[in-house]
């Protein structure tokens, strides 16, 4: 960490500084310029408060040099990590394809997704239960029936399921889930994240609508340091002030969350868009940048949909694009 | 509701539409013009899914008429909500002064700052105990003992005292704390919600980072809709492209708030500027745009501060402003 | 276009706004709710004030209908435009590699990467002469003397070239340069966008940091309103919140631009991403999601580079992503 | 500057890049840490690429440690910069009130305009006469026919004037004009900000619509390096996420500009809120965090208004809020 000190910072006033560091149990490096002092302090600094320091009269600004998570970073785990369910393997060379309603709705609306988009190449069914909505009004999802109605298509196409949880009071429904999904808006929900941490299964975490790719690592962080290394980070779409699709998909985070951690990166381009049409060329630019696999919403009846059916592709549509998808992911991997 | 039809779209297919319509219990007045035909749905159109309606290839858009929120809807409930704790009211013309410092560490700590900002005119004492920190190697707060320490605090000084909780899992610690806090990345936290609106205490709750103002409505409706009437609303800093302060304080939420809601609004200027010297300024503005009361932070020694002390004025600093808010109050309201 | 009357609107207030809307040369088409009025505004709607309405105390909301823009949009020019320069093509299917230094520096340096981008597949030479900076005291470009050398390198290699204008004062200087290229920062320097039109010169024009789609179109709009057709759009990143990448490519616009309208689409993944090793998965991630062509920085001696060294390529990198760039088009393309 | 290095650099790289660095006239001490070294550069590094420094492969970050900026900074100037027109003073204690309509329409509409906002308080009368629009089929101002009625109701009032300029090309037609505004889209046209800063007319600057606090005192300093000292700075709202407000005015930019720079800094709520009630809380808060100014629309007849009608006060409105703002001017000023 580095930090620099004003110009008319006293003698006084800087031992004063290096001292309150040093009972951190850091070291500090003096060094001198014309117009500014600057301080290097060596040591584990993760637990100083930067902005705490930035706060100083003396201080005219702090920077890190280290980054503050550990377990995510690649520094310290250079291989790809894989996470693997089932007989699907993501990250490590592996592409996975995730796909399905946005809603559970019936057991035979269900089962013929899953069995269409197995058709189609899929490797693991998506579908909500728990649903986090605006408005208390809207429809929340089925819930644990939600949760049951995967079972049975799990049971009928030997697919690994993926459904999203809103809170850890509901863990023990997700026995029998394949990957737990953390949804954006429950991306610091740090309590929710330390419990999840403290389970053995797979986490789709997605990034916050408005998170940093810091934030996002130390998130992961924070499943990490319970012990649950199985996490499949998942970008879908950022705020910004354009208003043309749902949100701004932020393909370029792909190579830089790959070249700053081992967990795997797979995108969401349906919820991201919130457009049917946007979906299959945003889910080909997310292959060709690298991802580990795509998450796209397929539905039988679209019109019919409860929820989030302007973003689902019916399984013909689907069809087609996974075969795309496989074309460009052979391209770019030459 | 209105829905705009594309052009092209075929007899057919809009009495289909229509007819899908009106099994939703929706009134459809039809209306051509040259180029677009228009539906204006007339009915409880809450339910429906604008997305969806959106997302259909005959459709050109979708505009809401009415606002989905009801509850917090200063239409359904001209008058101001008024909320009282102890001594304290907030909103209707009382205007309301939080104070205390970002972390409570020790009882000498919180009893001396109860003291001085109880002097200093300061009706309801804050005091972070279980706190949402970005990375899980960073202090989170004394927890159940930081509870504690501000019951000793009220004790002392008599002033009502406001937390923040992190889960409904530990709604039982707060059974004598005052106001429950929604921190902004819990405001769409839908259990949690869901569960305070259960509960019959205040609940002060905070604007996410990225939430719109109707967001920031439907979350207080989460509550509202379970019962419990007695919302703050606090603008706490948005986050934009600029960095020069922590986030971007959005003042004009405060009198927009006012018109759509009849909740009352106080600002936090503290965590949106991370800055103890924009904090005056910025208290100032609140209390000029009509803000039904301020929250900041004080600290007794800002440097051994275990976190957010860069943010935080001393107790004569607050003095200072604590009086110069009163006179700017009184200027404004004549 | 489309006025929503507030609940509470006498009818005399209505009649008055109505008589109004008449004087505009508009039919007003009148639907009443049960809570609201609706008013169609059929016929040139083009040149009503959208705020004017909006802020009337009897208007609830405004909404348009059809898009302002005309021109430059597919409903009334259905077929794609294609920009021809020399042997170049972009747009209707044919892909464009444009690749050269961010900065015309010496003779050799412009002809030595001109020559090794032919080499390996660009069909255009960029080089910047006037360079925006944000800073008075940063490097200008060589201006004229830049252009000269441009145009040394276009004899020697027979690659067209584009370069930046700042001002139409400059624009003698432009008259053997095959595009002129309108930076981020003056798409919305509407005196420069009308005198470009005046000229016959194909444009690039990039989109400003923070412009919406709506607002790119009807700077091409501005452009063609003055007579000139020939317009390239480029997407070169847009401001957010993440600082981890210059700029956030924001790459759904490709496929929306091309629905919407008729004109070639770009991408600049260099100036996006602001980090060489960037620059190939989103320049592969440009073409897998349709655009008509990629224009990357390409410089022999990255170390010397006078600006923006930081995201060139070198050539050999730039041979390698064009052979896998051809791949991946020619994938999505089946 | 400091340049922090990657673990890994060797010794050969390092004193490779110390070299060069040299070349450029400055002078390096070298840190070395446990993980990292540091290389302090000493001098003027106000002409370093920071981005190119950050390219190379064996540089981990780069960051300035003194200001770009020069002569816009308090540092180098510590006393306000006085701004004088006529009788009207801005900055160092002096609050100007600058009002008038959007656009100028008439010769009787400008007068009566003028009258009457003289009467209620205002210093300064603005107006425009060449107006920005986003498309290119709306109104676009009077031109030299609305800077000649300008010009007469300066002459009926004795009030100063401002209004903005497009192009440089048009500077003649401002020889009478008291201050020249450069408007937001035009804040980086920075051919336009040399030219103007050759004159000797005061400038006000409004700050760009996604323009951090550093890019707008950098076009300041674009202005002052050709010689021109008045620049009045004006915040006028930046693009956020949110929607509900045209812009997000960023009032904290007011005390911050006021800490960086001795240039006066002035608010403008009408363009920022774009809704007329909402401008006088805003235009209160902007006294209230210190702004040297406000600029406020003002009509004779909003619903005839060609342009900006939405944001326009009526004369008895603004000469409400005129006297509230001079009250609380008073309390904070004590």
């Amino acid at each position: 960490m580095i930090t620099v000190l004003k110009q008319g910072t006293s003698q006084a006033q800087m031992e004063h500084l290096i001292a309150w560091l040093k009972e951190q149990n850091l070291d500090v490096h003096v060094s001198r310029g014309q117009d500014y002092t600057i301080l290097g302090l060596i040591g584990d600094t993760s637990r100083i408060d930067m902005e705490l320091l930035g706060s100083l009269d003396i201080v005219e600004s702090v920077k890190r040099v280290s980054e503050p998570f550990k377990q995510c970073s690649r520094q310290f785990h250079p291989e790809d990590t894989v996470v693997s369910v089932g007989k699907a393997r993501i990250g490590g060379g592996h592409f996975c394809l995730i796909a399905g309603p946005c809603s559970v709705e019936t057991e035979e609306q269900i089962i013929e997704v899953a069995e269409k988009v197995k058709a189609a190449g899929a490797d693991i069914l998506r579908g909500g239960a728990f649903k986090p909505r605006t408005s208390p009004y809207d429809f929340q999802g089925l819930g644990a029936d939600g949760i049951s109605l995967l079972l049975e298509a799990k049971k009928a196409t030997g697919l690994p399921i993926v459904t999203e949880i809103m809170s850890a009071h509901y863990l023990d429904l997700f026995a029998d889930v394949d990957i737990i999904q953390v949804g954006a808006r429950n991306m610091q929900n740090f309590d929710l994240l330390k419990e999840l941490g403290k389970t053995d299964k797979p986490i789709l975490l997605k990034r916050g609508l408005a998170n940093t790719l810091k934030e996002f690592l130390m998130s992961a962080e924070y499943i990490m340091s319970e012990g649950n290394q199985n996490i499949i980070l998942c970008e879908r779409g950022i705020r910004t002030f354009d208003t043309y699709s749902r949100n701004t998909l932020d393909l370029t985070i792909v190579p830089m969350l790959h070249e700053l951690s081992h967990l795997p990166v797979i995108v969401d381009p349906s919820h991201a868009t919130g457009k049917v049409r946007l979906v299959p060329p945003m889910a080909l630019a997310a292959v060709a940048c690298g991802a580990d696999g795509v998450m796209v919403e397929v539905h039988n009846d679209p019109i019919r949909a409860l929820c989030d059916g302007a973003q689902s592709l019916r399984p013909e549509q689907f069809a087609s694009l996974a075969g795309k998808m496989r074309t460009v992911r052979k391209a770019v991997a030459q």
